[in-house]
């Protein structure tokens, strides 16, 4: 549905840079970097030429099935596809796309995937950074099931605050189906143009709300699964004490239990009143533990999100050892003058400055956080100039987890210290920086960024995947998660399966066979393929 | 441990009634009602005439397991004691029960259940109201497991406010060791002092709070439950993406997954400042209207609970027409002066009205809340006189469910009439009414009490099951849960069947199987005994 994705960045291909801007764009770089970086030309989707289909579907299902280069190259990748894309590098392509139109059809074509035992990856918007829906290597005949078809809110209530929704629906589409009736879900994740309903519930993303309810799990009433064995769905409700919530293994199974295909979710009011400020602290560590008082205040700011120094110089242009903490309140209510007021009561207590221009207090729906220090950091994490760079071989990337506030600053020091010494290693040197992307009472969520320098001739797929080896390493030996909110896919297993409690992966392989007797979906995932 | 427990009625041994006492009690009930109520004679614990144990612990495990009267009497119910107690009605005891005083003695006794094929049964407090410790019929030896010697807070970490507590510590002794660093768990359950943490996790509990973090689930940072597999433990974490929530597959297990033994739980600084009032509405439905703009003004107050006009009379002293509601912040760092002014000008908008002496605002750490209407309805909420009616065959319960706001005004009159019609079927009539303990942006978490009228010979326990099922069979059919918080255990069974998924059960059917592989732990709760 809509627009069509490009195959080699993150956007539309409409969207694509030329290929005259791109060699611009080398061209300036290679002068900068003092190295020749050249802009590959990247083939078009007709000469691509791929593995042909293992398989093909019957009848019944080839009015939505598709196995044209375009659908077949687009579906091998998540968001990797920025690094293979650029060369026309497509090794293991799905051999059908499906798009069902509705649920008999999904069932159709899940009911043929499971009778055949063919490898089936459940697909939402692609914007996995951690080939959450990458077809397997030697997995056999694969069939991707796009969900782009169920794209629609069915039903509002507006009452209890609620919305069904299919899964299908991309994060623009669907709040522009809100919002005639005044609500928003307010769920941006990074990858909000690029992602869908039913992607950030299986690989519970994280959204806009800094503090309080930060994962779309809070936001899920209820989920209405299709399981090779049938539907799964729970009752829709405001809470139960009936058991273990059966949302709640939904909820993150990436694509191995089951297709969502849509939910009862939350949803809000549009805001009206807004209050932001952007806080300076001599440190960062002034920041971080003003950051906590606020938190274990209890405010729940709407957002609440902490820049490092260096972040802070970059983006908000301060000196290099101050951090700065952007806090901000909403409601379709209130004036949130009253918080905002209490949270700076902290927050200087604790050694914060506020410049003047920098609180706002919006009591009448303007727009407000979009200029000063907020509004930059706004805009830098929100990615622009997507594809100038694509194929040059530059290295960058993100990474993220979550640490109680005990052992906060020991981890923060030692995965500092392991990246800098892998960018040393793999790269001969780069930079790292952090924010704090969702804050809780007993700890943060950070959010580390980095960059390689450049070599000549590296092969970025596989200088990331050593320097994700060695930052996993120092994450889990910190006490650290291996995701807050980026999922798990096939790239973390490693880490993951040091995570999780051996039982529960024992109790989850057990679960998928229940539900998935033949383990045809997105096998691999989570846990080992189950037969 | 600690003092002992009774056998008939909920609460301590020296808290009993005298007989005198009770039969004093059954004489003024007798004359006011018209009919003779007989105080029975209740057995003493050397009189009582068990069935003899079927097994015997091996020497090893002898030191800690008991097989005595008292012992095997108190772990035959949970607090269904107060039915059969007071007859001294014990047909179906556990023949054993261990109370193991670390984990090496509670990982030699689950082996030996397990290997032995022993239907075990997890005993933290003994509240459960829904048969969720109950020995089942037929199920051949029966040990039960407490945990009471787990009664211990063994860390705090004060910079991220949580702690590792036991499971097998009962309320008030939990707070009792928190209370010197300055904190506090704030669950209080209504079963506050007489059940565990533990058993708090095991059946999702709902606490103190009214709004935003409602069940014990949300102040999890991570259990740590002994399986016959061996343990099961997740990263002590404040939130992760990795996969479905390893610890939301244990909230609400019930005992048949494994054995809570710790958990890493969220705790609160104790509260300071605080903010109270009682806002008075001139209807039912004019309360729950302004409750539901209130709560999704999202200002989060720690209480929140309406009481109908039925209710409101009895308990607040109001005309019989007029609904009350509480609404009440606290914190240990702000004056919550503004917070209420926020919520009074919602309901005030809303047609509440205020006395001037119902609005406490107390920024000085006294204590506030326990005198007006707030007052009266938490002295009516907490057990009182408790055994007085012992063995009187007085016939009052209570239910309680939770519905979107959309489908509330109807679950309510359609549950209130199935309650009616049930006790007039039944009693020949009696009364219901209705609170909310609990309320969500999306819809309320109701909360009935009934009493039926005596008739001379009715069998209680038969009475209560006839009006259980009739007012289940209304709750589901209006579309609620069969529990908020009160849990599932084998007395909820058929209606927790209609409720959950159907594949869910078989996941958490093989989920049981992976981890309890003989299917001893608490078989029949939650679902069919696991072979």
């Amino acid at each position: 549905m809509g627009e069509r994705r490009s195959l080699w960045m993150f956007g539309l291909e409409s969207e694509e840079p030329s290929y005259e801007q791109r060699v611009e764009t080398a061209a300036a770089l290679s002068s900068r970097l003092g190295v020749e970086l050249v802009a590959p030309r990247i083939p078009a989707v007709d000469e691509l030429e791929l593995r042909p289909p293992r398989i093909s579907p019957p009848l019944r299902l080839s009015p939505f099935c598709r196995q044209d280069n375009w659908e077949r190259a687009y579906h091998s990748y998540g968001n990797d596809r920025t690094l293979h894309g650029p060369f026309g590098r497509y090794p293991n392509p799905p051999d059908v796309v499906a798009h069902p139109r509705d649920e008999a059809e999904l069932e159709a074509v899940l009911e043929w995937c499971s009778d055949s035992g063919y490898c089936t990856i459940p697909y939402g918007g692609g914007s996995s950074v951690v080939g959450g829906v990458t077809p397997p290597a030697d997995a056999g005949p694969v069939v991707t099931i796009a969900l782009d078809e169920l794209d629609r809110v069915l039903e509002i209530d507006p009452v209890s605050r609620a919305a069904r929704i299919q899964a299908g629906v991309f994060g623009p589409a669907l709040e522009d189906q809100l919002r005639p009736a005044g609500f928003t879900l307010r769920h941006f994740p990074q990858s909000f143009t690029g992602s869908t309903l039913g992607g950030w519930i299986a690989t519970r993303s994280g959204g806009h709300y800094a503090t309080n309810h930060t994962h779309i799990d809070e936001f899920v009433e209820t989920v209405r699964m299709l399981t090779p064995q049938g539907w799964w769905e729970a009752r829709r409700l405001p809470a139960s004490g009936a058991g273990p919530d059966p949302n709640r293994l939904a909820i993150g199974s990436e694509g191995i239990l089951g297709i969502i295909t849509e939910a009862w979710m939350r949803i809000q009011a549009r805001p009206v009143f807004r209050a932001t400020a952007s806080v300076r602290f001599p440190s960062w560590e002034a920041g971080y533990e003003a950051t906590r008082q606020v938190a274990q205040a209890k405010l729940w700011p709407a957002n609440l999100r902490l820049l490092d120094p260096a972040l802070a110089a970059a983006s908000a242009g301060l000196d290099g050892t101050q951090s700065v903490l952007i806090v901000s309140f909403e409601s379709a209510e209130l004036s949130q003058r009253p918080e905002i007021e209490q949270a700076l009561s902290i927050l200087r207590a604790c050694g914060g400055t506020v410049p003047d221009d920098e609180v706002v207090v919006d009591d009448a729906g303007r727009a407000t956080g979009r200029s000063g220090a907020a509004g930059a950091w706004r805009n830098a994490f929100i990615p622009s100039g997507a594809g100038l760079t694509a194929g040059l071989g530059l290295i960058g990337n993100t990474f993220e987890t979550a640490i109680t506030w005990d052992r906060w600053p020991e981890l923060d020091a030692s995965v500092r210290e392991a990246t800098a010494r892998v960018l040393e290693e793999v790269c001969g040197g780069g930079t790292v920086n952090c924010r704090f992307t969702h804050v809780y009472t007993d700890g943060p969520a950070p959010y580390y960024t980095y960059g390689g320098r450049y070599r000549p001739g590296m092969d970025p797929v596989a200088v990331l995947a050593e320097l994700k080896a060695g930052i996993s390493d120092a994450v889990m030996a910190a006490g650290g998660t291996i995701t807050h909110h980026h999922a798990v896919g096939r790239e973390h297993r490693p880490w993951y399966d040091i995570e999780r409690p051996e039982l529960f992966a024992a109790a989850l392989k057990a679960a998928k066979r229940a539900v998935d007797p033949n383990g045809v979906l997105n096998p691999g995932v989570l846990v080992d393929p189950v037969t």
